[in-house]
């Protein structure tokens, strides 16, 4: 077919796809031509609009590399990482809720041991330990689960975001009974990265960029789901406003000030400190 | 609201956009989020399937530079162009119809006078004739009218897409009569670049990447609307399935082959030499 107009470009866009191998890919492919179309219908942009469009994508595009990621970012901030999140893993009772992955996941963390701290000396914050437990609905111990933590500096910085090295980033394997433990400082709320496109975006839709205090964990253990989490800190000013629309209620923990020296003592920490205990629960793989 | 689920997520989004100044802008991101949550809903994309698509997008942003415009090419193969086209232009009675601007159109390029030609000494191909006029839909002519022509070579590229400096690229003016004529070679078929995310999104849904021959042209008079168009080459084997979903009828011609010495020599031409002639119409700004 040589001439289209406004209401047959789209299924001769389509049809193009016949030769698709992948079916899948085809079945993406269509609904994505078919909403895709449906918005630019909607909306109906003038060139000039278009052609903003297309700056904010080659200018989001082009802000990314191996430490930023700034499609995930606008991703998170316009709810589809969540909502990504809910249509792969729903609730599953008595399981563990997810959340986002978020853009500063690090492959290949340092290991720490049990007891290990994930802080680097003279890290700023109010010290803290973590106590955890992996286990399956039944709940029994997932003997020697891996468990991912990561989590920004009371600066509100992630590692990655500076150049003085990895800090607040670790892996480490849960015990014989599934349990774990380590240190590091309480988590802070902190401005999601405002220098690029996405910050702009925000600004102009009068939106903050905060996210409340939190620590992202991902656990794993064979024949179970990755669990990609985080915990939030209770009483947190963005819990009910997280920019990127992540927070669950089961995921809001306490964190309880110990003034005890003997239980720092305990946990090599300095009295007061701060304390957190969660036990998450992983569903079998499919 | 602190707590989502995937039934409330898109309405909870949509209500961060309360504080946008800007009530365009409110529209098109209301838009935006809805259509973009309703391709997710309907594709349920695996975390591994919504990666992909990050990555496809991160890619396409970091192939853009000053030379290179991978979004357009999306966009162009996805028929949202055209689409964009459709909507803005639509059809005006008498007045010659817009197609794509596509990626390789350049501000500034070198001002030729009447007659003079775009093709640089030695350029391979067709020696060609265009001869145009630019006129509003009464048919009287606008007179100095500014056109812009560009073109791939015989070899399908675009002088942006190599190192060897400008070739087959204008801008002149018509006279006082709206008339204008200058000399280039005959335009081929061509692939648009297949080395990008664009050309793997081809590869993979088993589409050809080929555009039928044409010279683009933007004709721009003060008081009417700019006009971006192209001329296709009637017999083209690609005119049918032009992978940008570019083709009007009404904007192929045919190239007639012309023999005789004295007209050559009347235009600077070697015999046989290849013409054209379209009378351009174009429309009163609203």
């Amino acid at each position: 077919m040589r001439e289209f107009n406004e209401k047959t470009l789209t299924d001769a866009v389509i049809a193009r796809l016949e030769g698709t191998p992948d079916p899948r890919l085809k079945e993406v492919m269509t609904s994505l031509i078919r909403h895709l179309h449906a918005f630019v219908r909607e909306t109906k942009p003038t060139p000039q609009e278009w052609f903003a469009g297309i700056q904010f994508l080659t200018e989001t595009g082009r802000m990314c590399d191996d430490k930023r990621q700034e499609f995930i970012l606008t991703s998170d901030t316009l709810g589809v990482s969540m909502l990504v999140d809910f249509l792969n893993y729903g609730k599953h009772p008595g399981a563990t809720e997810s959340t986002v992955l978020g853009p500063f996941f690090v492959q290949g963390a340092k290991e720490i041991p049990i007891g290990g701290t994930i802080a680097r000396a003279g890290t700023p914050g109010k010290p803290a330990l973590v106590l955890g437990s992996v286990k399956d609905v039944q709940g029994r111990p997932l003997a020697g689960a891996t468990v991912d933590v990561w989590q920004s500096g009371s600066d509100g910085f992630y590692d990655v975001q500076k150049t003085d090295g990895e800090n607040l980033r670790g892996t480490l394997k849960a015990d014989g009974k599934g349990e774990f433990w380590f240190r590091t400082v309480v988590p802070q709320y902190y401005p999601i990265p405002t220098d690029g496109p996405v910050g702009r975006m925000l600004k102009d839709t009068g939106r903050h960029p905060m996210r409340p205090g939190h620590l992202h964990f991902m656990l794993r253990a064979p024949g179970y789901r990755d669990l990609v989490t985080h915990l939030f800190t209770s009483g947190d000013p963005y819990l009910d406003s997280d920019v990127v629309f992540g927070v669950k209620e089961s995921l809001v923990v306490e964190w309880e000030k110990v003034e005890s020296k003997e239980e720092a003592a305990r946990y090599r920490l300095e009295a007061p400190f701060w304390r957190v205990r969660y036990d998450f629960v992983l569903v079998r793989e499919k």
